[in-house]
């Protein structure tokens, strides 16, 4: 149960952003910039590095609706297994792999992050730049899991909801959440 | 060391912010937003709220900077307390206290957050929008906390570099760090 009143028809995240639209409009726009934004990582890498902090984090409601997000960018199997499993999915880029390991390790706290993990990203090709988006991406995802499961967020079982869910969000980005 | 290359004189998340405006300004619209914007809470609690979670995250430069910038906008020894310590400061009011058990439990992560720890700050007084303020702010403390440590950003050690940015912080909030 909600721990706080969600507008109806909203499940997850779109009830609390429309609870406040104040903060609510600042979260979707950072969101937006975040996933869609500009960035040397594709929107589906993005994703998929979301979905699998969301997985981490045990969100389901962010891990399902951001993987059916990357689906519906780039359904290629091995970025759907990335989405799930992270850095030990088969068959991804070896720059891809290591970027998704800095994710996994920003999920236990920013000083997870080691010297040699960063090395490793860098030793596959990773620049500055994939390395900050990767790093505050997974951030962010810490940040809005906690926000969703720390209100008890209305969270959909049926995978027909997600998959609507990843329709939209890929076609639209998410300012249009609110 | 840094792990990517920030604008010299910058500590701290602000170097971060530099490296890339685009996210940069977004993530200092919603922390002002969250801090200094419209809330039932006072910015003071509320900066308490985000250094006490730095600190749980072990974040140095956040809960020194946070810490510094309660301590000028409220200077009470209470307040500055529950900054360091939480829930478990001495003389605070019991909703601050009780919504400080909730901030504290966001950062283990959403579902930690249990409908005792929520009753528990209802029967203090909390209204919905003070809960959905809490656990926002926490939440995006774990964010923030992970992208400063995660990228390893610049962390003085002299507490007059603190106490300069707290100075700064409690006058302009959060919008003019870019």
């Amino acid at each position: 149960m909600p721990h706080i009143p969600a507008p109806e028809g909203l499940p997850g995240i779109t009830g609390l952003l429309a609870f406040k639209p104040s903060t609510g409009m600042r979260v979707a726009d950072l969101m937006h910039e975040l996933l869609r934004g500009d960035s040397p990582l594709s929107a589906a890498e993005r994703e998929a590095i979301g979905a699998y902090v969301s997985r981490r984090n045990e969100c389901e409601f962010c891990a399902r609706s951001h993987g059916a997000t990357a689906a519906h960018l780039d359904a290629s199997e091995e970025l759907r297994e990335a989405a799930l499993v992270g850095p030990d999915a088969e068959g991804i880029p070896p720059k891809l792999r290591a970027l998704l390991a800095v994710a996994g390790a920003i999920v236990e706290g920013g000083h997870r992050v080691t010297d040699k993990l960063v090395e490793a990203a860098r030793e596959a090709g990773a620049t500055d730049e994939e390395l900050h988006d990767t790093v505050l991406i997974a951030a962010a995802f810490c940040m809005v899991n906690r926000y969703v499961d720390g209100l008890g967020a209305v969270t959909p079982t049926e995978d027909a909801a997600y998959d609507q869910m990843g329709v939209r969000l890929a076609r639209d980005g998410y300012r249009r959440v609110l």
